[in-house]
Parts: C-alpha cells; sequence; structure tokens
C-alpha cells in the first residue's frame, strides 16, 4: 500500500482493479457473498464482474435486482476511485436503476464510466450485461459524493 | 397457500406478512443472506426489517449500500402484492435511491406505501430508518410491472 | 431586501414566499411563462401554484410534463432557500420524476418537502396534486448542491 | 397524414421528423415556446434542438433547469414514436436528469436513443449538449408507457 500512497502524493493517481478489489474485500463482506471483481479499472471506465451463483438467482435461473443494483454501485465506485484515488469517504448519494431484460443464468458483467467529475460530486452511468449478449439488461446512473481534500 | 389461492380467487386478497416471507425466502436466497422479513402488509403499505449484522456491514460499523436497496425494493414488493395478491410474476422496472444518512449499526425498518396502483404498472416510495431513529436514512421510489390478468 | 440581507447575515434565515416568487420572476423567465407562484414557505417546505392556462396544456386538456417537472423543481428549491437563505448559486443536480395520472384542467398545487440539508447538497420530496382533488398526480425527489459558504 | 396512416398499417413504420414535429406543435403549446424543433429521428434513435432565446434562460445567461428537462422528454418520446409510429397516447411514465454542467448562451442538442422497446414499456436515454461543446450538459433516462394495439 506504501507504493500506492507515494503514487497518490504525487498526483493524486486513481487506483487499480488489484487495489480495488483488496479494499473492496476488506470493507464490504457483501462483494465477496455476490461474488464482485474488478476486471479492469480505466480512465473513466471500470469493468465488474458478477460470479453467477446460488446465492444471487432468483426463481426462474435469473439474476436477483439487489445483486444487479450492488454491481452497479461497485461498478460506479470504481470508476470514481480510478480517478480520484483511494478516497474510503467518498459515498453513493443516489441511484437510479432501469432494469431492461431478464438476465441470463450467467456471470453479468457491469460497464461503468464517468459522466462528470466535479469538486464535490462525480455523476457516472452503467451499462450491465449477461456475459455474451449484446443486449443491455439494466441500466443505472449514479452520483457521488466527493470529501473535501 | 390453499387458503391463500381461494381468497385470491374470491377478490383478489393480497398475501400477508408471513405469506410473503414464505414466499421470498423460497424464491429469493439473499432475503435470507440480508435478513429480511416483513413485518407486517397493510392496504397499501408493508413494513419490512433488514436484521444488522456481519453481512451487510461495511467498514466503519454501518449498513451496506445494496442491503439499503434490496430492503427497499422488498418492502415496495410487499406493498404491491399486498394489494393485488400473489403475482409472481410482478417485476421491478425502475428504482431510484437516496441515501440521506449513514445507517447507524442496528436494523434498519423500511416502511412503504403505494402511490399509484394502475393495472399495468405500480408505483411506490419507500422511507428506511436505522431503528430507533426518527431521521430518515434513505428514500426510494420504485416502479412495478403487473402481468395481464 | 436589506432587510433580508440583514436577516441573513444575523442568523441565515431563509427567504418568505414573497421574497422568493421577487427572485423567482427576475431571474427565470420561465416562471413568469409557466405561472408559477409560491404561496407558502414554512421549516423545510413549501407549497407552489401552477395556473392552469393555454401555455401549460396539451391535447387532451391536461397538463405538460415539463410544466410538472417545472414546478416541482421550483417547489424543492423554495424549500431550500427557505432554510438556507436567498442563495442563488444553489442549483439543481438531480431530479427524479414518476406521472401518476393525468391531471385535470385545474392549477396544480405542488407540496415539497426537505428529507436532508446537508452542509453541501439538499434532498427533498414533492408530491404533485391538481387542486380540489387528493389523488397524488405526481411524485418528485430532487437533490440540491449548496455552494460553500 | 393519409400516407403516414398508411405507412403505420403497413408495418407500423415510425414517424419522421417532419411529421413529429407537426404533431408537437399542434398538442403541445409549450414545444413552440421553448423552441423545440426534431433535426432527425432514425432507428431507435433521435436529435431534437433547443432553441436559445430568452424565454428560457436564466440569470446568469444559462438555459433553465425545466427547459432541458423538457428537451429530454421530447427528444426520448421522438424516439419512441420514431419506432411504434403515431402513437398519441403514449405516455412519460417516469424520467430521471442528472445535471452535469451548466450549459453555455447557445443552442441546446439532445441525443436520445432508445435502451428497451417492450411491448408495454420503452425504455431510453438522452444526452444533451451546448451545441458545439463535446461536455455533456445532462443525462436523462425516461421511461415511456405504450398503449395496448
Amino acid at each position: 500500500m506504501g507504493k500506492m500512497k507515494k503514487a497518490t502524493a504525487r498526483k493524486r493517481t486513481g487506483i487499480t482493479a488489484a487495489q480495488f478489489n483488496k479494499m473492496m474485500y476488506e470493507n464490504v463482506p457483501l462483494a465477496r457473498l455476490f461474488g464482485f471483481r474488478a476486471i479492469s479499472i480505466g480512465h473513466g471506465t471500470a469493468r465488474v464482474r458478477l460470479r453467477f451463483h446460488t446465492d444471487v438467482t432468483r426463481a426462474g435461473g435469473t439474476v436477483s435486482g439487489p445483486a444487479l443494483m450492488g454491481l452497479a454501485d461497485v461498478a460506479l465506485f470504481a470508476v470514481v476511485l480510478g480517478m480520484i484515488g483511494k478516497v474510503e469517504m467518498a459515498v453513493t448519494t443516489s441511484l437510479t436503476i432501469n432494469f431492461l431484460r431478464k438476465p441470463g443464468p450467467v456471470d453479468v458483467i457491469a460497464e461503468a464510466r464517468i459522466l462528470k467529475l466535479g469538486k464535490r460530486l462525480a455523476v457516472g452511468e452503467c451499462a450491465l450485461y449477461s456475459e455474451g449478449d449484446p443486449e443491455m439488461v439494466a441500466h443505472v446512473t449514479g452520483t457521488y459524493s466527493i470529501p473535501p481534500r
């Protein structure tokens, strides 16, 4: 972590997917239960996977709504931390989800991107896909409060 | 369940909290993991509890965002089924949450109510409270698609 | 206005309905076109009227959606300024509206209230009613950014 | 209009920008006041312009929030009618806007696209831009109820 802190000090570099996953598993037990894992974090983008498994299914073999909402929230959070660095006090202030199609019994991929990074508020959008299917399963927008630096 | 079906046939009576919990635990594994339990379902209202426990916490001893979103979704769903009866095909079409305050390390109570019950769409709102604290922790609105009867 | 400034300096008193209307008509031409008028601003609440007239109708004799959205936005803004005083730089950051019923060919009344007044963000909700009809026509939540003081 | 009806009868062709503008100006007086005009309607997309003029400004020379919300609503509506044809009874059921940046004193361009066209509900998203500036001014998602055919 010392390495990351130095980078942050230098130019507030964002965190990597590996750093994000480590922090997420330490701080948010649900992330492990849900089976979330950041695949990549770029400049203003992030991709996060939800592993399909029994705990997140619901009758009919589809993925439960709260699991999709949690996935999008994590992906948007990854986008924000990918830009401002490890700031544990950044918090979700609002989130809107539109459920579009019933996801299949496979992993879900979240593709999130920043819409605006302000000094105090970040806004992003996130598209969810069943792996291997180009049709969007859900669309999410979220806002995140950034603590004073 | 035979009794409920008869009642439904007669005048599409809504389901009770006990019936709702039974259905929820059978169909949605996450509901048990999260520790959701419907306390009461009235005419156009529902109250649902989220039990505070390790799995739903996050660093700092607060309740995780996805657990709050899931709780509100379940409470709104309970309101809808409390009005139209056991219709497993009713689905969430959209949900908006505003996070207002950091919940304390206690159970969270969701108080949901119907705003409109149409033929095809139901809309409700839900307030979340840390048990014993009158300040709202989060506010949610949700829309639910009702299948053709 | 001198009187108000003094009050603000003393204890950041919120503005009155009359002060709000004056400011609104000076700064927002649309407010006059739409026929908005704040009726009352209380502690954490506001009531604003939309006058029914040709410009805000749409085919079928109902009130146009954008007029309803504008009305709710103004009512929520009135709630915020009613609490923090005349701060022209407070801005809407997000707004979610659920349209519930077709409004009748009469004035629309917005009843807004604060859900959270933080240092940097205020959140409120607003119910819209056709005058004289207890059924809610639309439900709105909005968030407002408060400038550093 | 006879030509359009025939087309609709044949294969439910969507309407063109010219047909959309004609219908909009006839049915929604606000559209003229606001200065909305559909530029193009494609397969699942639409582009609509808000003419910058005094009535839609607010103090500081920026475009008023309700004008932006109205613009996005119209653009999303154009996307839907571009797919299902002239169905006057299609109505907005919900809309969420995130205001990202203060628009400049120029025309605003809305670029809307469909996310899902179901039998009963259509969902779309819309990005707003100040003309000539690549930074998004606001992001909107909206849902539209489609009447039974």
